[in-house]
């Protein structure tokens, strides 16, 4: 097996100021590429703590991939520390002044500056990886068997650097086993059950297939992952064990690959040549930010109505009068009826409709916060179904798209 | 300074199935505690590795949070590793057992099963923490004068044991320095010339107060932080290093709080009593999504349209359909056409809309990927502003909205 770590350099992370997202991003990648990674840190903008890192990670692994501290700014010391780490002299790179540059020049307008210039310098010891997508380059060490890349923390310099680059690289040094996974999503059965429904066959699994828990909005996501030498031993192995847990598990099973509840929903509308809209109250927006976060939702996806006031309610989606003032905007007919203002509306097949109270505020004792009314509805028929979350405002509003979401999957199912 | 770090257990993490946003929380959160976070590292479901990491963690602070593994089913081992690492037996819990109990009697409908009463369970070297949003203990241990906390690494679970029991408790056992921070955030100037533009401002900082640049979304960030003995003492000096720092960087202020966009536009509607609507083509719901995301939105935010196919764009925000032929859909007279739609649609005096093409498909050479067209108008003035993103489809749609949001923001402040 070959063994990465992960070091993610910069005080940012360590006051929360911003979420990691570049760590799963590289994790995914390195998996699917049949590198294991064994262990993920952050550390601040701290010379002692980067060579202390340094020393760490690269004990047990055999790849240090490094991100961030590479800008242009007096707390970014990540470049020189590697410098002498790595015992070079710091020199010009000429691909990448060109390239700082190029950017300065054609891409803005701003006057370029000494400390832009100094991007384009790297220790004399390394690799130069060019940045097509900023101005500071990644770096290449190699040191006793292990390789160590630098890269820039902004997500989409990174992540160019990787495909472009360190990933076949990486490739072509090291000799790697092959990772496989097979993943299935669950609705509507607790974790614990699951685990208890499918002891017998998790016990059988050979040695190099695991199984993986991955709870999620109420669903329950199981993953296989094996590892092997050979590919084609591995997925014919991977099958078989995948087969008889899909069908152990047939009963709750949303779908089985690695989708997300909005991408189900949008195969299946797309396999149906059927088309959707949204009505949203309490979701503010996200059903619909979730439907058109993949390309390609313009193929079932026409649009949708944030009726976040009950005026929108009743002027766009023609909810009644009467029934605001008499049921609320959280019940059961006033989703109806968005499902049906929807349908209309927007003219598509399908329509969800949601309404609920978010909190923190808003609650009341018949209602309180975390009260939700979800309907899916097609010309012939509505679905309603009411919920109540217990959580925070964020979690509620994504317990409730994917709720409503889940509405409309089994909605779609039904027709003929 | 007490110093702290993070240990996250999961195997999830290192293959990149999920973001890890419970650590930026936390940091966050013992940050404005007065704790210094100094390490951050995630690690599998593997005994070998949960004890490496707390023999590092331990050795340089004493503060160690831990979250992750405490579930029900087979590959969570978090809590035999650390019964043997603190010399414990399992014992029951009653007050753990009756909570399971109650969780699952009272709020579910599911069998209590063995593997649910085993997470009463707890080594006898520790005090338990209650869990009062799900099934899992928390656990304090205490050790040569250092403190080890796990916790589930569900979020909301370990926010409420953070914010109930193990904060308070922390600054109960430690005396904690004061750690402040001054936060403002600018836009239209890049991080280097900014930093060239404030050199001599920042070279005479006193040693305890640091500056952080953090650029996000083409805007910069800029954050004073400072610790001492004295909350007054330290008060008094941000407040004044801070105005000095706002004096010099009037000129691109966008807030002088530690406020995102939506929330500096939401203050601007509420101050003025404005209400906003939204026409969103390729942001899909997001602009609004980000609008609702905080509680309160319903004192200025009524609603908008996601009008994602040219379709929705004629019928309910009323754009010329020759328009959309001659012009398309990306283009100034478009998104005019739009925010006069949602304005006499939603009825509003404001409204903001986008189009624009986010990739990865869909670009042309006359309108390439990443062209999007901006406005935000009120009954006397709309503004628009063209827009060239070169990124993917997510990172588009996040600046798509951020940059349509200051084009709002600007317009506000324009008008008398």
């Amino acid at each position: 097996m070959i063994f990465a770590s992960i070091i993610t350099i910069g005080d940012e992370l360590l006051i929360g100021q911003v979420v990691d997202t570049n760590s799963a991003w590289m994790a995914r990648e390195l998996n699917s590429n049949g590198v294991w990674l064994k262990r993920r840190v952050a550390v601040g903008d701290t010379k002692q703590e980067i060579i202390r890192a340094l020393d760490e990670e690269s004990r047990e692994t055999q790849i240090i991939l490094i991100t961030g501290g590479l800008g242009p700014t007096a707390d970014d010391i990540t470049k020189p520390v590697l410098c002498e780490y790595f015992n070079g002299r710091m020199i010009v790179d000429e691909g990448a002044l060109e390239n700082v540059k190029n950017i300065f020049t054609k891409l803005s307008n701003r006057p370029i500056l000494e400390r832009n210039l100094k991007q384009a310098e790297v220790p004399d010891t390394c690799t130069v990886i060019q940045n097509k997508r900023g101005t500071a380059p990644g770096m290449w060490f190699e040191k006793d068997g292990k390789i160590f890349v630098s890269m820039p923390g902004v997500p989409h310099e990174m992540q160019g650097m990787m495909t472009d680059f360190v990933l076949p690289a990486l490739s072509s040094y090291f000799k790697m086993p092959v990772i496989l996974h097979r993943t299935l999503l669950t609705a509507g059965i607790g974790e614990s059950a699951l685990a208890e429904h499918i002891q017998a066959w998790e016990s059988q699994l050979p040695q190099n297939i695991k199984l993986a828990y991955l709870p999620n909005y109420g669903m329950v996501r199981l993953r296989l992952t094996g590892n092997s030498e050979s590919k084609e031993d591995l997925n014919t192995a991977l099958d078989a064990h995948f087969a008889s847990l899909r069908t152990l598990v047939d009963e709750w099973l949303v779908v089985d690959k690695d989708q997300n509840l909005q991408q189900v929903v949008a195969s299946l509308l797309k396999e149906r040549n059927k088309t959707l809209s949204t009505a949203e109250s309490c979701t503010g927006g996200y059903i619909a930010h979730l439907l058109t976060a993949d390309a390609g939702a313009s193929k079932f996806f026409k649009g949708g109505i944030v009726s976040y006031d009950n005026d929108v309610k009743e002027q766009l989606l023609k909810v009644n009068h009467n029934t605001l003032l008499t049921e609320g905007a959280v019940s059961e007919e006033t989703v109806k009826q968005m499902v049906q203002g929807a349908l209309l509306r927007l003219d598509t097949d399908f329509a969800i409709a949601v309404s609920g109270i978010m909190g923190p505020d808003g609650g009341t004792d018949e209602k309180p916060v975390g009260t939700v009314w979800a309907a899916a509805g097609s010309r012939e028929k509505i679905n309603t179904q009411k919920f109540q979350f217990r959580f925070n405002r964020q979690r509620n509003i994504e317990l409730t798209a994917n709720y409503a979401l889940n509405l409309l999957r089994k909605l779609i199912l039904e027709q003929p």
